[in-house]
């Protein structure tokens, strides 16, 4: 296998913010690129690099028009409605040696928001700024009102990841959905591969808002946030459409669900694996359904975006050597390894 | 230390199923235990054994009032409102070599319920019966219209755990809620403490539905049902109180919450998390939030009872060594291996 | 027709308030009553009365385990699981001249619960007093914080009407569900008959919580609260059961739901609407779901309560002069008429 | 007064459907209208008119990437961000002598949807088609199945009524939110103002999807959909931001909310409800609280689109006096008389 071809994009963090992309779909891409291909790109945090110190407020320093920058979108050649964009993360790595995390008015899990309106006045506005340790593969977390401090494990990720949505719609990168976008789940890492499908020509495809880590809800709304310097290689499964982002890991095949109330996200995942586990198992729907009852994990991702996500997981242990989407992901993850060497 | 004392007390399988407990609460305790006892039980499962083979389809030989038979009520000694009851599982197992699970018209989370009421026709009524396999430590699963079959990893626990519920209510031991009852979730395996806030004097704790194994959310909303042999220490935490039951391993500290729609089953256990760790670290409650919000696993329970029920786990690693409940878990595992020799 | 048979049966407001009604279900008949019997009773305001004065918060003055007192449980004579309880409300009146409302600390619509849990404190509590004028049909309105007054229609109902649950279950007069209970509707009038599914022998019937006028969703959670002196007819529609309450009044029929999310709620009242539909003029359910589509008013009854209520109308306008239950209503109507007379 | 100025903009039923108006925003104005301007348009049918006898199958006629064809937009001089859009409807009249209804598969409130996901085959497709007799004022409902039929009052509204989002987002027409939209309600009929707030310069109104009647909660996804012909006066609010849609009627202010689950729908709009009538009376929010909890009305709209609507009503009758949006609905009613006479 010869190695694959490297094409390197950079945001321009100097440039005005309102430039930026801030929506999948409704932006014109900022380069072609042939499947196959090893991008290299970085992405800002998602404040914009505006948070910076625990003296900095979200609501003041920011734009809320201006949040969630994303780098792309990237154009795929030949990438039509009805296939699958495959995105395979090689490497996802902090760019820089801190990270930002804050509670944001009105914004987050355990707080009155916008839509769950009440007449609360907002929880308190705060910003923690955290050490990454990348020797010692820890982000420092310091509590701001007591001396108590912990190290918690580094695990990068990245919370927004997606393509154009389909009915000509445009989407904030602040929401999750069909079209991939702002799911927030930690299972975004490196070595997994993320199944998009495909809704306008050329996939449109942006990432963004990475995560030195994050909990599984992301329940304050804010993960540890940090500019990325992330690897990935972008490729299309062609024929082969794909309702709702799908994960690929060494170990797991995962879908997720992102809607509202959270047990339809539950469902769509659900139903999504039910039906991937029939078509690779050649199970009846029933048995597959039965099947998954007993074998999926279920981790949630956010309770905090427009939409909330549900990740389902089936150990690939369970499927009696079941190969999914055509083998795509060994394949990338083989090319990702002659690259390295 | 010495041994504890030790109490035997078994169901009648041979009585009026009527006879059975089916609530928690309403219910006259059936012993009287000391505070430290070392309980031995077994519990039916959820069918009350009367699926039994692929062609027992669970609408026909089971009365829907009859279901989920539980083992108990136990008195336990001295157990008053504001105490917690602590219930740490030292051993959980299948008493058979068989387990079951079935599809059960309009139940589970893909399906039309009478609360998620539409106008479909029923899915296809199938009983799957599951080999245990004791010695391999899996059970085996057969699809019904395929040849796929698949082994899958031995995890007994107990899908109902609970007390007399609070407001003098009496609750169908379908139901979950913050007197515990039906959570389904695979966390209540042997070598946890789960804690319970007392309602009534005694507690009157009871258990049930023991699963060979379960997946996450436990889809279809029946998972791999038998018959249990299990042995708990009851014990009380006494003047404090535990508004939502509460589990503690070697490992982690978790909370859960049940309710409808599931974000606020999630709201509820991240709730109670945060307030957790704030007393156990002694941080604010706005720093615990973010906290949580950084280190927080969040697996669905159950996406099918009357009330949906989410855990949220964090791990006692980044707890700076703080103690939860007194101690209590340490005491009783403890207690538990003491008995053991 | 003869006039009915009178039976008056009154609470006793001086008594220990620890031996009220407060659940349906698990509390032994106050009385046995023919089917045809005019009851006439008073019920107390949700607080017991303790809550008389601006100066009284309910969060002081009220125990949490004491509120929403009922008038009942009634023994209904012959009444048996498979049939209906149909209550025909003769007449609400209100017996004081002053109604209450507040604000409690984590109960209501637009605040955090405890099942909605969230970080924030409690809004402010307070009490507002109403006037109650019956000669001019209005309750006054006085804020608090400004000189703004407001005269608003009397319109009494009960808030809660309920019979003892299946299952065997115990529930507290706070919530609504497939029996009755705190369904919170201002359908709940005089010259409506409410129709309940038997689930136990002899039915036990309770009511209680009148409200001089409420709004559609009980926004805070409390209505114009007050005693009220109530006269329903009993009787009982044999062999036909009810699976959820519904309501007859001359120029509707209605169905209620009480789950949540509040869309569960909606679709068990339209659900329910469309099977009785059907069942009323001959519809298919597919016809009948087209024709409720196109015919249904959905006013909202409460957002506050364990259980969520929504009620779906039809006027029988459009109905072909179609029967329901039997004509009871009609014939209760001309029962009552003929007592008045 | 002098009477409005004129202006007339028609759809082309007869070009290509791909360049119909299927979203707000992302789509160039058709037309630059004065504020102030009598605007007369029609409207096609939610169908484009490809649905025209039971015969017709909406999912064998369709493009689903075609439904719900809009009139506009029309960018309004001067309309500014925080600003307000005044709609007046002066009248809303079908254009032909039927309607038509169906049900689409995997589309309605009573069935499973790709968000409601499940495992459910689809409910019968059917289509049913709808006299509108504009001389008795009624259209006349057949079933299909049985001889049934029934005369339904006409009450002709616009299903969707809207301008472009914020955040450069783009939404398809089928997508109800705070920039209006697809919201379903009855009560957007003749002779009510609708306000909508203005995120884009110009505001880029649409509108669509007339309904010669439809239920609360349009329960089959479907109302009596049909080509419309309205007259609506658009005029701006200067300086008066609008977080969500609301609607003044000679008799009542209206606030709406969108958003799933419906529970969040209700609280939007009665959390804008509070705010409302603090602001029109002068109360404080708490007493505004308690007062609406009250008065309000909550009729469902739709619980069947991307978010389901909520309507909260408050009668002018109770706010002694106050005039809502500095008078606006009732200069708009007294311009559009004097250009009917």
């Amino acid at each position: 296998m010869t190695a694959p071809q490297e094409f390197r994009w950079e945001p321009d963090a100097g440039a005005d913010p309102t430039t930026y992309t801030y929506t999948f779909g409704g932006v014109a891409p900022v380069a072609s690129i042939r499947p196959g291909t090893l991008l290299s790109t970085w992405t800002m945090d998602c404040f914009g690099g505006r948070v910076r110190s625990t003296s900095d407020m979200a609501s003041e320093v920011c734009d809320p028009r201006l949040l969630n920058p994303q780098s792309g979108p990237f154009y795929v050649e030949g990438a039509m409605l009805g296939d699958t964009l495959a995105v395979h993360f090689v490497s996802i790595e902090p760019r820089e040696s801190w990270g930002v995390s804050s509670t944001v008015p009105f914004f987050g899990a355990l707080t009155s928001t916008p839509m769950t309106a009440m007449l609360h006045t907002s929880l308190l506005e705060r910003t923690w700024i955290y050490e990454i340790d990348r020797a010692e593969s820890v982000v420092r977390y310091l509590a701001a009102d007591t001396p108590f401090t912990a190290a918690l494990p580094l695990d990068p990720m990245h919370g927004t990841v997606g393509v154009a949505p389909a009915l000509s719609e445009v989407r904030s990168s602040l929401a999750p959905g069909d079209w991939g976008g702002n799911m927030d789940t930690p299972e975004m890492r490196a070595g997994v591969t993320c199944y998009l499908g495909v809704n306008v020509e050329g996939a449109l495809f942006s990432l963004g808002d990475g995560h030195a880590r994050q909990g599984e809800g992301e329940t304050c709304g804010v993960a540890v946030e940090c500019a990325m310097d992330t690897t990935v290689i972008l490729d299309v499964v062609r024929g082969r459409p794909t309702a709702w982002p799908r994960i690929e890991s060494d170990g797991y095949i995962m879908t997720t669900g992102s809607a509202r109330p959270l047990e339809d996200a539950f469902r769509i995942a659900h139903h999504q694996m039910v039906l991937w586990v029939a078509e690779l198992t050649g199970q009846s729907a029933i048995d597959s359904y039965q099947f998954v009852s007993q074998t999926a994990l279920t981790p949630i991702a956010n309770v905090v975006d427009t939409a909330y996500t549900v990740v389902c997981k089936v150990p690939k242990s369970v499927l009696g050597g079941a190969i999914a989407m055509d083998g795509k992901h060994a394949e990338l993850r083989r090319k990702a390894a002659s690259w390295h060497a």
